[in-house]
């Protein structure tokens, strides 16, 4: 099952349930609400993702129900938004963004350095999130942009200190996210010692989306293809079961540090080839069993 | 004035006028609504300093307006809420903290380091923000745990690339700020030229508080005394006057990277003094027309 956050043109946000048939969303929000009122039965009504994550009613089990009655009530066609609306990040605006650097061991040797021996964590700014139908920014005094395919993990209820065991029972779903990076200021910032912020938090600089897929579908260990295309052409390809420190180690170890919300996103780091984009390029990450987020690039006007 | 972020015995969030007679806020909210109804005007009614500061009514005139209003109408006594009141940090959950590195020269050369030619800026977690009655945790694994005393600016519109000429107009109010930090895990990731994120960003390292002073209060270009006082005892003493970069071009600098959006924090570093505190410790950070802001320092449970 995947879920969608987007805007309809009177610009409120949603949350939806995303349907091949329909090629575009249903109202999750309405469904629930039919739901409740014909199983006689009280639930929070969540008006945004945040709010359905927060709520703790994003339940593969309890979803699917919900999507089954959509379906033998034939209510697909009243609750369909397929006609109005634009895909936002499934978390258009995250509490936190914890992004890992050099977490693809071939990554970490083309860029000189170590395979680290613990996560290197840094936080993309989560103004920076873009949706999978928004422009990637090129700011005029920019010189060198590079996009970084990566499968991101979206936490599903609040935790610190959580045991590797019980990390799994954290995640609400997976989505792709382009790490997009400013290289010449992370390189100039490296060799100062100096934040990671600038170059990985700047305004556009992290796509995300096109939608959240629920847990169940997709088993751990994660052994899943990963690809970056730019224009059609392949530049990064790995397989997920390539990363150094694992989804469920990953939430254990953040989870020492800061406690992790509903809807705090986990991006699992890039794997290698390291190539700049340019405006009017369109990049693709692409995830198996997760899907495709593709970002045009466009100059700063 | 001062505004401040409380929550009564009930645990709702509430946006406050702090008051010297009251020893206590007054309910800001409802305040608002007699007073639209008195002067049959319509205005939008914030529940939290965030949707006052969203909403643009962050205003000292407006808000003195209030404040006389209350005042001659003998309102005080019927709004106070200083019979059951827990201050919160003023942005409770900021969208974003940025935090100056090494702003102040003396600390620059304390650390070992150059005085930066460009503002060193990383984000602290805004997951670790706490309260001026909340206590930092000082987690069982930690080793050196320091202080570091700052003034904060909110930022109260939005704006990027903002002209240094105009960015005054974009500051909401003061407030004190603890940048605590985890100074062995720092030294050892700035050996590294890791990310900043973890020794600056654990859970309750981010003290805030007690109130928002309104900028028409402090003058620019901001001459305010600032100290780090542990048990007491002065650990840091310096004027802002000293800083590197001034709030101006730190709020125009920065806006060139990260849209700024309303209740953005930007701490615009410390001075000098590094030394480690201990649970046990009571922490203040006490700035010239802003306040005090104290915290203690408890061993994790």
């Amino acid at each position: 099952m995947k879920l969608v956050s987007y805007c309809r043109s009177d610009e409120t946000e949603c949350v939806g349930v995303w349907r091949e048939e329909l090629n575009g969303p249903y109202d999750l929000s309405r469904a629930m609400t039919l739901y409740a009122i014909a199983t006689n039965s009280y639930s929070y009504i969540a008006d945004t993702m945040l709010e359905l994550l927060d709520s703790g009613a994003c339940d593969p089990k309890f979803l699917k129900e919900i999507d089954t009655f959509v379906e033998k009530r034939a209510l697909l066609d009243l609750l369909s938004d397929a006609n109005d609306f634009k895909l936002l990040a499934p978390i258009p605006r995250p509490r936190a963004i914890y992004a890992l650097g050099r977490n693809y061991p071939a990554h970490a040797r083309e860029s000189g350095v170590e395979v680290p021996d613990e996560p290197i964590v840094f936080a993309k700014a989560s103004t920076s999130v873009i949706g999978p139908d928004d422009d990637v920014v090129y700011k005029k005094w920019l010189t060198r942009v590079d996009p970084e395919a990566e499968l991101a993990v979206v936490i599903g209820k609040q935790g610190s200190n959580i045991p590797e065991e019980e990390a799994p029972g954290y995640i609400a779903g997976y989505t792709c996210l382009n790490d997009v990076t400013a290289r010449d200021l992370q390189k100039k910032d490296l060799s100062n010692a100096h934040p990671w912020l600038r170059s990985k938090g700047i305004d556009t600089f992290c796509p995300m989306g096109p939608w959240l897929v629920l847990p169940d579908e997709i088993s751990l260990p994660l052994e899943l293809d990963i690809e970056l295309r730019v224009n059609g052409e392949v530049r990064q390809k790995d397989n997920t079961r390539s990363m150094t420190f694992s989804v469920p180690y990953l939430i254990s170890w953040i989870s020492r540090f800061h406690t992790l919300y509903p809807g705090d996103v986990i991006s699992t780091g890039t794997p290698e080839g390291m190539k700049p984009v340019f405006p009017g390029d369109v990049m693709e990450v692409v995830v198996e069993k997760v899907g495709v987020l593709r970002n045009k690039v466009v100059a700063e006007q």
